[in-house]
């Protein structure tokens, strides 16, 4: 059994979602929302870290997924959200818990086999992979995504080297 | 007494400095560097975290001042930057302490009296104001200058509001 961490970073909201891998099977053990509403940056990221560290504690998952940036367009708004995924980064290492890192494409593309699919599909389909039946929010529904995502990559690899150790024994 | 605390964070090497203020008097506490060895983002960043927090912890400063950035030609790095900001802004919410901000154009101003000063110009005048007589890191002496002149700009703001009871009462 395998628990498995993901975080969708933002400088006001952040979405967490943890599942858990067995065999083939996935299951979502929880998710949720973190909210800063405190007035300052330095007294939002703190409790940011206060949140993230009593939720690894709690479920101790074994990796952290967390999607990758691109400076784009929005290079203001990435920059913005570094601040979050700073302290996301050092919590993981703090609990100990190695961390992965994914584009949006990449998540899109493991999850509905399109890198172009909107949001609300990547949902969708995230929420039926793991059988759930009610709506959840879309920060936390992104972070059970690159959870799902992260699961299916490393299965993909486990296999590929595997196949190669088969080859070459 | 006012102890005031520069960092000035980078992704590899953060510098840092503490400063006390009496009356019209600077005087330099302490200085140092942080060089991030680990070989994971999240790992320096723990690290970075861990050497801040003792830092803070020994010397409790009242004010920790770091640099205001602007998103310019080199958003990568800043965008890169931002992780290490936001563990500095996170570990000085943590130990109780106010953070300010200054542009970089500020604290040049705010030292030699002109914003468009060299890097160098800045140190030396720092080293002079603070009667230090050895070289130190640039890191640790940018980390002495923000505060420095967060020291300097406080006082003319306190100045200023003095002024302006002195002429409403």
């Amino acid at each position: 059994m395998r628990l498995i961490m993901g975080i969708d970073p933002g400088s006001r909201v952040t979405g967490w979602g943890i599942i858990e891998i067995q065999g083939e099977q996935y299951k979502t053990v929880d998710f949720g929302i973190i909210r800063l509403t405190k007035k300052s940056l330095s007294e939002r990221l703190y409790l940011l870290s206060q949140s993230l560290n009593k939720i690894m504690q709690q479920y101790q998952p074994q990796e952290v997924v967390v999607e990758k940036i691109f400076l784009g367009k929005n290079a203001d708004s990435a920059f913005k959200l570094g601040h979050a995924r700073g302290v996301c980064f050092m919590c993981s290492a703090q609990n100990r818990i190695e961390v992965f890192e994914y584009a949006a494409r990449k998540v899109k593309q493991s999850i509905t086999g399109s890198g172009g699919s909107t949001k609300e599909q990547v949902q969708t389909l995230t929420l039926a992979m793991l059988r759930m039946k009610t709506e959840i929010p879309l920060d936390a529904s992104d972070a059970l995504s690159i959870a799902l995502c992260h699961s299916m990559e490393s299965r993909i690899k486990a296999k590929l080297e595997n196949g190669w150790k088969g080859v070459l024994l």
